[in-house]
């Protein structure tokens, strides 16, 4: 049902597949409203659901309301244990189970929480649920499992393990015994990612996250994946060409990343040259600083959403201008639910000193942004593009935009992967002028000054929040120093989402083409009192 | 020599002093110029700085060029065991050595670090600073030091203790033997924070920062202290008086903190409604985020500077709603040097949908603030104040701001503590109003909209970074909504500070009053072409 479920959507599949046998027992112990059940991260909550639903007369079916895989609370990895200390301390009479796994483990705030469950000697089952794997294979001292035990007792947590995890039978014996048990103990579970599903066991990294369409009966991807997956394969692909001849011209080039499945080329050829720290962002942005700042070349791979993750050591990063390149995947608008919308991107990174953020509009420019960064002496953040826009091939330089069309009326700058409603608008209103900025910070004032000097208004289209994002600098620029002409900034609005198609997504945001058209209409009709005046005011100097 | 040193300025006292025997031994044993030796946190390595001045030459005497206590990197608790383990990649031959402690191994990453360091088996010698205390009496199950063992060995690094941290023979001794062997290792070491120093000995929690100016004979402060510090310890006195009639009133109320030593009645009255979870941001936060979302009323402390720390958390709370109280210390221009600047701290809260910002200018409204919060069905960002201004006392309202001061010709909108500036304007022009925003979120634009139609100009001080700041957002909304008026926005400029007096470091930024001053001049003397014209119209039509 599960595998049937991830042929319609993008879908956490191995996780949910491994954890079906341990779902079944929880279900059969404990009684979901007295003892709360937390799963890190939320897309090991599938079965669960599934099961809660039938036990309340519902049908075994796929969670609708969950719409497949849109995530849930927790949305990252290593949120449980502290969020189960809550639970404990507000209900101490009740037990509360925390299943983690799934390289949780490897997550910093996992271990703090544990620190203090220990300590506090609170009433929480922790059921590590071991199965070798985060997102990629799990490393760490402790992704063996044999040493968990000892991790456990210098925690002052009781330990129990190791448990099949497949067996429901020992699984609901263990569960029992341990049910009346007071204070914290680790029950340790060996599972198969991706069990049960040939495919999805043979390679359970494929599968963490199963691409929708694929033939579930071959595992294979079908060729007509969207545009923007289309586009992050080249986009690694070219990344994997470029960083292996990095690598042999340079020797001391590192790629590093927490947990990304992308770069198999570079780490078979080069093993030495690759560091997966696992799901700890703090660990890696930190190593990666340090290493890129003793005359290393490092490029580091992140997805957007987790910035948030390690958001002072960012700050670090860039204090040290270490020549770091951070390559960021998923950037703006996502189909990935309310939790990993990284509309935050632009204005998360715009405020830090030092930072150079840089947006390509297709695979060329990516290319020439990549050895841009790579030789660049200071913190570069490239987003890999979304977009693969045609436009004559031009030198990248530093701070510079480019026009990708010209137009006398009205200039449309954009920020992300929003070029196609541009062109979509230039086709419908000749007057319109596009402006690449290439650059995001620093970002290229002198072409919007010439642009709009031309034209007279402006129109920013920014794949991000409004607040704090891009557009409010430009405008507020604008603002400071009395350019005249007419504004409009279609942005992210000031909400989280409720949905996780991209197009449902960007209409709750108000990042629409209709949005967008009505805003051009607006600026080309409206000859506004103050406009009217000074261009009153030119025509007869002229 | 410390302790003079900590006559001068605000000073990590106690952390020097115990650590002063172990940096004799690592500077007898280990070249600094071969083996990297990293000291978590900064403050830890005053002592081993003073020998290494010796050693080249110099006298034993405090750093100059770090002008006392001005943190340096790493500035933070948790950095340096992943530094580490990038010194040791980059240079495998060589011993890297980490001293951590004071808390920071109940840092998330330290153990992320630790983890991969384990599996790495890289060449570190880790030396675990055992003082029972972060900047509180330490916390968490390995905090008494007993499971210590265990915990490294689960993480597959060799364990040798416990020395005594000030028996300098030994800790040569046993440095000499551990020099050439190869992989990690935990040296774990016991001091006494404050040794030597009678009054830091009996209270290291008072003296882990102590506050200039003191008297060291008496070890207390004396009562000429700065405005800001009487000012916080005003607040806190407050909290307290406030947090205990929460408590009395409705029993199911929590403070939560990372280490934040400040609200010892609370604690001693009712200890089990307070949670310390030591220096772990994360899981305060969301054990706090849950906490709250379970309907229990809870208040969390926090330095502004660390929410970085748990940026994703920060979202997390505010995608759940839970009605959290954060307090936040130390927000915007501080006097701790360039990696303790919270000039972020608006711009970083203000793109999370759902969070409320509240700014007070005095301790009523911090009081008022306080209620509001508590009350509050979702998340409250509560600065305390940095200024005492007078001003008449008015009902708090949701979203609303007031009017300081009524003037005619130039309103000026202060963002953070810098409301002294905007009085000290206002006697030399009369013709100024002074908005006092107290919600930074929700803004209350009809108030500003309002005075900028009488006045026709806008001065906005932003004790923070122009980019991403509110100002930023206030000056675009002008813009687009072609509000007529002239504006000017004081804010921080976008770089690290590289000074640490107050003073300074608004120099730096361009915070100044004579910046703010000319700001004034010039909207009061340009009657621009553009208002001109506008002002022209207006006459004509009257």
């Amino acid at each position: 049902m599960l595998t049937r479920a991830s042929t319609h959507t993008d879908f956490h599949l191995s996780s949910g597949l491994g954890i079906v046998e341990l779902s079944i027992a929880l279900d059969e112990i404990f009684d979901a409203d007295k003892n709360k059940i937390l799963f890190d991260v939320g897309h090991q909550r599938y079965p669960f659901l599934m099961l809660q639903e039938k036990r309340k007369g519902g049908q075994l079916q796929f969670p609708e309301t969950n719409d497949y895989d849109m995530f849930c609370y927790p949305g990252f990895a290593g949120l449980a244990a502290a969020s189960a200390l809550g639970y404990a301390i507000a209900y101490p009479k009740n037990k509360v189970i925390a299943v983690i796994g799934d390289g949780a483990l490897s997550c910093g705030e996992t271990y703090e929480a544990l620190n203090c469950i220990g300590e506090l000697q609170a009433n929480i089952l922790i059921i590590l649920n071991q199965n070798g794997m985060s997102i990629t294979k799990n490393v760490g001292a402790l992704s063996d499992g044999k040493t968990v035990e000892l991790f456990a007792k210098s925690l002052r947590l009781d330990y129990k393990g190791i448990c099949d995890g497949h067996d429901i039978d020992g699984l609901i014996k263990v569960l029992r015994q341990l049910k009346h048990q007071k204070g914290p103990l680790v029950l340790h579970v060996q599972t198969v990612k991706g069990r049960g599903y040939c495919w999805a066991e043979k390679n359970p990294t494929k599968f963490h996250m199963s691409f929708y369409p694929f033939d579930p009966e071959t595992g294979l991807y079908e060729p007509n994946q969207d545009a923007v997956k289309r586009l992050f394969i080249e986009a690694m692909n070219k990344l994997e060409t470029k960083g292996i001849s990095y690598i042999e011209e340079y020797h001391d080039v590192y790629f590093t990343f927490p947990a990304m499945p992308t770069i198999n080329r570079i780490q078979e050829a080069y093993p030495k040259n690759v560091l997966d720290t696992g799901i700890s962002e703090q660990c890696c942005m930190t190593l990666s600083t340090t290493l890129a700042g003793l005359n290393k070349r490092v490029i580091m791979l992140i997805g957007a959403v987790f910035l948030t993750r390690c958001y002072s050591q960012l700050y670090d990063l860039c204090h040290q201008k270490s020549p770091l390149t951070v390559i960021l995947n998923l950037t703006g608008v996502t189909h990935y639910g309310s939790t990993h919308q990284a509309v935050y991107t632009v204005g998360l990174l715009r405020p830090i000193p030092h930072a150079t953020i840089l947006y390509p509009v297709n695979l060329i420019e990516f290319e020439q942004m990549l050895d841009f960064a790579f030789r660049f002496n200071q913190p570069v953040f490239l987003q890999i593009p979304k977009e693969n826009i045609s436009m004559k091939n031009t030198v990248l330089s530093y701070g510079k935009g480019v026009l990708l069309k010209k137009g006398d009326r009205i200039t449309i700058l954009v920020i992300g992967g929003m070029f196609h409603i541009a062109f979509y608008l230039a086709g419908r209103y000749d007057e319109v002028e596009i402006v690449n900025p290439r650059f995001l910070k620093p970002f290229d004032y002198e072409l919007l000054k010439k642009s709009i000097k031309k034209t007279g208004r402006l129109l920013i289209i920014e794949e991000g929040f409004r607040k704090g994002g891009l557009g409010e600098e430009i405008l507020s620029f604008l603002k400071e120093t009395s350019i005249t002409c007419k504004t409009k900034l279609i942005a992210a609005a000031d909400i989280f989402v409720s949905c996780h198609h991209y197009n449902e997504v960007c209409d709750e945001y108000g990042l629409t083409v209709s949005a967008c058209e009505k805003a051009i209409q607006t600026l080309l009709r409206k000859t506004v009192q103050l406009s009217g005046l000074i261009e009153e005011k030119k025509e007869k100097r002229a």
